[in-house]
């Protein structure tokens, strides 16, 4: 028998990266340990997740409006729901190899469907849903600062609160906490945000079972989402949001329905050798 | 014109990870950005540093024994002189791709002319010379505890020091120091060493320009060389180093000639977009 391989595709959005993996028929599911290895960034070849690229009707996902599903698994091999930056690449993925040419495109999630728009400029817009906003008082503890913070669900948990300077927050390399903690049952995602100008934030964010990490579209959303109803505005909105990998935009309207714009990038073709 | 592309192969040596850059006509010289851009973790591949393959000829290096010239170069884009863990994995991949089928291979490196010894278990051994230890007493600081240390050039500067236990030192993320700072005008890498057993030490090092890594090639042969003085042994010996990215040999012989031993592994072979 000949060694296992297998065919990627490196990409990344905002700095967030993946290795994608074709599958249209299902037929070549990753266990956690290949995804593990495959994302190990110095005995594999290193991302923060896995795209299995696969056939709505293949992988038995019942979502009949779409024809792609995007089965996304977390470095350390779990399965994960959505991941904003990660429906970009997924979808800047089908385009550059010819499987989807319409500017809309509905893609199944284990989120649910979602749609992504590519827009003229090249980046690609994400309908994120709703966000639940918490109107409980919430503090944040982080390098022996406190800071008031607002708790929202979109639909992962985040804790976002407005620093003077995104330094003082130290160098996150543990978790911060919240209290009281049974806001968060599963534990948050944390946002630590500036405002740097009109409608113009930067941030920077811990990822539950991550660390920094250098963007994340949920929290990006959540930040703006925080940002917005601090300056009371309603009505439709724009807001941009400097991470540590790049810029994106969030867009909200009059519903409080948000949306995600950002860039995708490939970067590599290859094949990974699992025996080695 | 079309994009800008080059074919690499990725491989690690304990974890210590290389791209791989085949080159034989030295008509590809890639630029310190290039370096940069394609072992950047997140926005590229990701790696240590990168390996070009040259003919020695086509570099235009002095080394008449040798075929291949291994132009190694750290993941700032800095040149660096030679790397123990990248010489296995590079004559590794020579043997891989068909370029040498000897068992023992002179290669040309900006540190010198080295022999490569491929032995039946895999492994690879590569004469590393002669160490120069000095006897001036040393100290090294690291998170608030002192140490008596040893200083060793292989060719590169090495400050050594044993411990109780590898966790004491902490996390590693500042540059232990070392007193007096002028036993190394350009800096030091510095390795912690626990006696395990017999001929068997374990090892954490802190890489200078780099952090803490999982392997450093020189650093586990100035560890070892330590070692076998702290034990007053003579003659041919062999030690085993545990690192935190695997197990290497060291040997010296009567005369204090150091020899490194470990494996080398190919993981992915690809391509690399400049633009995206």
């Amino acid at each position: 028998m000949s060694p296992r391989t297998i065919t990627f595709t490196k990409g990344h959005g905002t700095g967030n990266d993946f290795i994608i993996v074709p599958d249209e028929l299902g037929t070549n599911d990753l266990s956690s340990t290949d995804v593990q290895k495959i994302c190990d960034r110095h005995f594999g070849v290193g991302a923060d997740g896995v795209l299995r690229v696969v056939k709505t009707a293949a992988a038995g996902i019942d979502a009949p409006q779409t024809t792609w599903f995007m089965d996304y698994r977390n470095s350390d091999g779990s399965i994960a729901e959505m991941c904003g930056n990660g429906l970009r690449v997924f979808v800047h993925y089908l385009y550059k190899t010819g499987r989807v040419s319409e500017n809309i495109n509905l893609i199944a999630t284990r989120g649910g469907t979602k749609k992504v728009t590519k827009l003229s400029d090249g980046n690609y817009r994400i309908d994120m849903g709703k966000p639940q906003i918490s109107i409980q008082p919430l503090e944040v503890s982080v390098s022996g600062r406190k800071y008031l913070a607002t708790s929202v669900h979109i639909p992962n948990p985040h804790a976002v609160a407005f620093v003077e300077d995104l330094n003082e927050i130290g160098d996150l390399a543990i978790s911060p906490v919240a209290n009281p903690e049974n806001v968060f049952p599963e534990g948050a995602n944390f946002e630590f945000i500036r405002k740097i100008g009109t409608n113009h934030i930067s941030m920077r964010v811990f990822e539950r079972g991550s660390g920094e990490t250098l963007s994340c579209g949920t929290g990006v959303c959540a930040a703006a989402v925080v940002a917005r109803l601090n300056e009371n505005q309603s009505g439709d909105t724009t807001w941009r949001v400097d991470v540590r990998g790049g810029t994106l935009s969030v867009e909200q309207d009059a519903d409080g329905e948000v949306a995600l714009i950002g860039p995708a990038a490939l970067v590599a073709d290859g094949e990974f050798y699992f025996e080695n």
